[in-house]
């Protein structure tokens, strides 16, 4: 089995939630098409998952440029390196993501809180990587910015994990400016669609109606847009954040510039609840993540669905594919 | 053409918008199959509007009670009365509707800017329709309070027509507390729903994952919740806001409690935008709407979809219908 580009790499995730499972189960789905991957360790994990499922055994691999070859007949598992389990994955899988031998990045969910008490020290996953990464130079801005995307919509978002009121005080022309920008960057060289267009989402209901329902179409994003375009920026808007994610709505743009977490979530995860992936954009490295947590409640029962680590895992295939292909 | 229940009454809307084309349009559509309604004046414009779309004449009754008999030969068109005549049109057809001539009330678009300028003093139709039924007793508690509605997802709103970060600053457990207990008992009334499960949208994200990203959840919506199921009402929640509106999420719920406009609608339209019904819940009379405006800059081109009106229109004629039914 061979692609165009070297294969992926797989972060364990926390052990105790479902990344194992849906990682052996993502193996199992894509063993006899690839996109071919390895994992960054967990050999136990994965051998005893794989026969309580009745799968074949994991296989041992010290690069990732064995994968493709054995990628068929097992999973792929590289070698456990030390540290806390969960975060040790991910520092090797970024690690042998900077040198090239693996051409993207797959993140299993991981728990923030468990880790806190271990002295990982970052808000989140995405933060981490960006740490880790933020020594390599990059062509274009630098993020990271969340996009969430499924086959029929992408969002990219302008606030995240924040309270929906302080997401509203905290935005700022210069906020949609930024995540605009590495949108645009990012569908060009990620997506490779040659003259993306974005859609900017209001703040208000009916974006404001012209100042008479709150002012932040006209303060904020009106002079974001004009700075934008002025760059050479498709992008229109402030569109009725409710009248802008049906189909019709949808066929005008590539993207939506999204301000706030649920203005964005709430309308990929209404089209699509399995088959989100989560992109973060304006990093070195390519990387993706499925689009939901470590699931614990549900973890070892055999019955997590592996749609979204498939999605992703796609996903960070094309755009590695793309990448390679960029001028 | 008869129906278990009186007629329907429609009014004209703006007439510069698309209400009369596609009020003749939703007639076409209904006139082998009913149900049945007349439309509250504006003959001159539907006879007009019939020539020129290459439909039936509208034809001349007197009372709602004619419509069934002439209804599969031409739209039926109630005298004009005096006034300005979007609003003399809501004012008969709520006049006919008070007496029980007409079984329930269905208003097309209308433009409040452009009433503003003639003494028009109400924020919005439903503000007017409340004031115009204010002094008729009815059961349980009074609106009005928004539900949007399609064939997939109802939701409820809290807060409608503010500024997001105004609607944030006005939430409190008593304004959840009286959406939530009119919508529990207008899914009984008007939806045959004889126990009826809601669920109750956080704000934050995640709906503040106990807190570490927004207190409301904890502060306004656990109270109410608390509040509101000491009274019997089955409410799950407060649910992560991007989660729970899904297939596999919708089948838990009958109707959703959201806390602001977008919240509410953007599910709603995403999921099928043309089909979107306004229901005014919390009034003695029984009203729906479609859910979009005048669309003054397609009207008279012949475009405009009746797909909202039409599916008002049958909405009405079912909530007309359980109400007559209940006990």
């Amino acid at each position: 089995m061979s692609t165009a580009h070297a294969p992926l790499i797989i972060t364990l995730g926390d052990p105790e939630g479902i990344g194992p499972e849906i990682t052996l189960k993502a193996w199992h789905a894509l063993h006899a098409t690839g996109p071919a991957f390895a994992v960054a360790g967990g050999f136990d994990i994965f051998a005893g998952l794989a026969a309580a499922l009745g799968l074949p055994p994991p296989v041992q691999v010290s690069s990732c440029a064995d994968a493709p070859r054995v990628f068929s007949r097992g999973l792929p598992v590289l070698p456990d390196t030390p540290g806390i389990r969960a975060v040790a994955s991910i520092e090797d899988a970024v690690a042998r993501t900077r040198t090239g031998e693996a051409s993207g990045l797959v993140t299993n969910p991981i728990a923030k809180s468990a880790l806190y008490g271990q002295g990982f020290a970052f808000p989140g996953h995405t933060e981490f990587l960006a740490h880790l990464t933020s020594d390599m130079s990059m062509a274009g801005e630098r993020g990271p910015v969340m996009m969430l995307a499924n086959t029929q919509l992408k969002t990219v978002l302008v606030t995240i994990h924040q309270p929906l009121r302080d997401a509203i005080s905290s935005l700022t022309s210069e906020a949609v400016i930024h995540t605009a920008g590495i949108a645009f960057e990012a569908l060009k060289r990620d997506f490779a669609i040659g003259s993306p267009r974005l859609a900017l989402a209001g703040l208000n209901p009916h974006a404001g109606e012209e100042g008479s329902m709150g002012r932040e179409e006209i303060d904020i994003l009106a002079p974001a847009l004009k700075t934008l375009r002025a760059k050479g920026i498709a992008i229109s808007g402030p569109m009725p954040p409710d009248t802008m994610f049906h189909a019709e709505a949808r066929a005008h743009y590539d993207a939506a510039i999204c301000l706030y977490h649920d203005q964005g979530l709430i309308p990929v995860k209404t089209l699509d609840f399995h088959g989100g992936v989560n992109v973060t954009l304006g990093l070195p490295i390519v990387r993706t993540s499925p689009d939901h947590g470590t699931a614990k409640d549900i973890a070892g029962k055999g019955i997590a669905r592996p749609d979204s680590l498939i999605a992703a895992i796609r996903l960070a295939s094309d755009i590695a594919a793309n990448r390679q292909l960029a001028p």
